[in-house]
């Protein structure tokens, strides 16, 4: 019997995106699609790309048009989804991809977000120690944020195995749509293409205390991270570039034995064979993680680095992978690693 | 039973869509992965988007190595895939995504590709009229080049119906995926980016008879077209924009109908709604076509635009409708509408 | 004596671009830079590339602030020109980059525009038929549309010579500054990376009849266009594909001859030598219009295509040279031929 | 007097550029233009951007071709530019923008470059503490590569003031350009589009050592440089992202007033003012560096990011900046800080 899924927010990239995979997810019927500004419009206006749901007409986004299914993604602008996530009920498979409950530490999300902290809710990523096992079953689940995704893939072995300091630095390259649909001058494409910059620099980046509580866990004590994130020319992909102080007697082999083994059984992280290095291209659309792992004599440095889609594996793939996870299913159903290329 | 799928000349970008798409594929089991100069390296180094063959070797296109498959994708240099197709012998079913096979008069093979003709096989149009029946139970299959396709989808109807008068003017432009792997400085990242330019025109392009094969049956009589490519900063995707001089009495209603008739049951032909207009990123990665038609009484011409991608049904996606056509498969098995956006 | 200059509407892409080239221009002096919504702020905030600028403070478009100069350029949105060119007074040179006083036909402005027909400027394209003669000393300059620009250098030489027959059919990609600075949803980078996508089919775009204008002048009698604009994903640049079917005798050497003979001592306008084609990176920032054209026998029709840059050549490239013009300066003062490319 | 200019390599893009502004230089001449392989050719075909050159052909690199300038410029090859330089004699300022020159130490450049050690030139960074005065009267300049431009002008201050510990991390990201002209299929347009990816991972990139050297010089002790250049989607410019471990009593403010300090005067160097970050949009084509900086408390580092354009101040805008204080001109001769934008 199929499990029947509603999109709350399905005109934005991430509702988009979540659409585009359950539309391939062989379990899944799809039902409600709800949005704000945008309800009573075709979906074929909105998001065309997606050719058999374009006849759909979004619904508004209230407790009648999300009951009655059995999961409900949400999509919603940051503070929203405690709200609607309540009216839903205790039996609904509920996935937040926005990041009202990342955080386990009110006083991080007060001082990153400046509101009240909704909670905390299991959370996404499957690959971190203890992962799946915080899923199964899990009836609430936080969809981390896409550069968390990418740096806790690239630097959280290296931090379980205990081969670097507790300072990392991570400079991360996002396509354009991990901004958002929203239409703001900076994002035209008139001003990205042909441009790389910065935002958020100096460690004012929201998803800087999402990545700290991913490596100090894996870490097992406080980890400093050093977060800058830029935007790249592209429509979608983030590369990871995260580095940090070997520790004493670290050498290059106990660096890839220490990434061969984290990742010999995942089936979405992909630790490139020596001397190849990840395009975010060859991720394109796909929920694999591509991955590779260096270190550096000279500087003492192992450095790590990722590419993800970041609307997939870091968005409504992560997503789709751990509901697959909640409800008992093979947690690749729906989910491919092979991206679109070139 | 599985059928049992070899690509000979899969390091290309032809060859690595139709393996993309046949990963995708219920029914298809890849077998044989052949190259020339690459024969002998690893299909992850050269496809890095294809994780689940990363480690399948490239073996040399000889007979051997292709033997003992129910269907073989030739994705060879023009002028190769006779001899190929000779030696594999009549029983298998051999889909030539190269242009050996399309044209039907040898005098415009030779004005055109300068060499003999080798022969005219099943044409893998199947929106074409009539073109379903040519290639059920077929064992050779010409798949159409992108340009063709792309111009064939937009103006057939218009022909077939009449609407228009036999002179047509096609403007297109190509992500420069379709200007194929081999490195040339034109096609460099650093010429291509931001930049649009035109090639082969005034009548040189060597797609030019096959559209004009493609009018002049739906039209039944000769049409001329006047074609000129242009080279887009993108890695995907075919605009076609065409037009034609209406002919007596025609109306934007009776262009309209024409082509919610010939489309109204097509799986992979999108006639969008009226006013919304055909964008390449929609169908990227997807089989789909998405057109829209219009008339221009101040000019008094009917133009048709079309969106593909030329990866996709321009290439190895039509590829793969045809071979579940001539296989007696449903015609959509393993492929999408769904484009990957944004 | 320095040429003391404002810019009117200096926060947009049009405006910028005056301002950068009124920077290297040697007789100009920069004065008053005005806004609406941007007023009170830095320009180094809007115009981050105008370092020369970056302390200037955007003032209001008043009266007050305008006067005082002795050429005033006029980037504001339609329909408001007339009104601030009446405040300047007849001595003043005002140039206006907007649309308002290109159309000589009233009835043209009110169907393509909605609004009653502000009057007519001296057109500033001086590469047109006695277009140097209307400008010389005048007070009042409308600069063309890019597209119309793209499109008259492409075709006027062919309706002047009477090499083609009264029907022009235009496909023009643009990059996506044509579309101006105004946050809107399709014209996020996230939307118009990878794709190309047309807009205003069948007549409707409002730089039509403006073609037809110009074309309809050089013919000696009316000339319909069936133009269909296209987004390309790239900042700058207009690529036009202009192609009419040839008038009997017309001849690949003929066509080539009037050409030659039209452009031969153009400052601007290059007809590239045969076998080469125009691209858009080419004249990226800069004045040019690189031309070239084909005869196709078996179409029988004349092609020529050109590439501008539409904010230089197609906006404020041209309206510095036509204010050279006006102001009795060397025409070619402060403009330069040379692209910025790769 | 005109200065007399030749270029040698003018087929690719640092001789392409070093023309670009050469053209636009009041006191310069230009003189012979050689190439190797493309020898014979008109330039028009190979840099169709360089309208005023177009129908240059290049001459063979010979000392006979090179002979009677009064400045060359040398683009080749590593290793090619001792030879060159010797022929001409001691009297011709010989300005390198190869790699050759640019090391201090014989082994640094024998272990990145494997091959015997050419010497070391004065070094084209006027902005380096002394950079000036090694420059005047020189007749010889070894260009500096572009991204040791990018990182020494985004840490030098940091360094000089004794900010930072001597550890640096450095990420940058570059347009293709950097990587030359020489068709590699990794640099193909349908390869990089949409794409970021890294290279020279973990210490072995060539420009390392030259990073070294120049941070190591301000630091007044030796600094380690992890350094992961990767390549962005788009032709032009880098955007260098740069930190090391802020030492003990350093606050915000103090980094600011250092990096004003360092910067008030300097005519291509801008520091943007508090809040804004730098674009490598902002400078296209410019000889400007735009630079930010941040404290990051929380992580303990400083962070300075620079962007340049590649191939103007990353290379041949430096070029030209350098002769210039060679030959005694003023030091922003045909020079600009203004960027081609949007």
């Amino acid at each position: 019997m199929a499990v029947r899924v509603a999109v709350a927010g399905a005109s934005g990239y991430a509702g988009g995106e979540a659409l585009r995979l359950l539309l391939a997810h062989p379990e899944v019927e799809i039902g409600a699609l709800t949005g704000n500004s945008n309800a009573g419009q075709r979906l074929g206006a909105l998001q065309p790309h997606l050719l058999p749901l374009a006849d759909r007409v979004l619904a508004e986004t209230t407790p009648e048009s999300l009951a009655g299914h059995d999961v409900v993604f949400l999509a919603l602008p940051h503070g929203q989804s405690a709200a609607v996530a309540e009216q839903l009920g205790p039996d609904v498979l509920v996935i937040d991809m926005g990041a009202d409950f990342r955080l386990k530490d009110p006083a991080d999300w007060e001082r990153f977000y400046g509101s009240p902290h909704a909670g905390t809710w299991p959370y996404g990523l499957p690959e971190l120690p203890g992962g799946r096992a915080a899923l199964e079953g899990s009836k609430r689940i936080a969809v981390p944020g896409c550069y968390p995704t990418a740096a806790s893939l690239a630097l959280v072995p290296a931090y379980a195995a205990s081969l670097v300091e507790n300072e990392a630095v991570i400079v991360a390259a996002s396509g354009t749509s991990g901004a958002g649909k929203a239409a703001k001058p900076h994002l035209l494409g008139s001003e990205v293409m042909g441009s790389m910059s910065p935002y958020g620099v100096g460690g004012g980046h929201r998803h800087t205390p999402e990545m700290i509580q991913n490596l100090s866990a894996a870490a097992g004590e406080p980890v400093t991270v050093s977060f800058t994130p830029t935007l790249a020319p592209m429509p979608r992909g983030i590369l990871a570039t995260c580095s940090a102080r070997a520790r004493d007697g670290v050498t290059a082999e106990s660096v890839r034995a220490a990434y061969e083994k984290a990742y010999a059984d995942e089936p979405f992280v992909h630790l490139l064979p020596e001397g190849q290095w990840p395009a975010t291209a060859s991720v394109y659309g796909s929920n694999a993680a591509q991955i590779q792992v260096a270190y550096d004599p000279a500087a003492h440095r192992v450095i790590a680095i990722s590419a993800i889609d970041n609307l997939t594996k870091g968005t409504a793939g992560g997503a789709v992978q751990s509901m697959n996870i909640a409800l008992g299913l093979d947690e690749s159903t729906g989910l491919s690693t092979i991206g679109v290329a070139p």
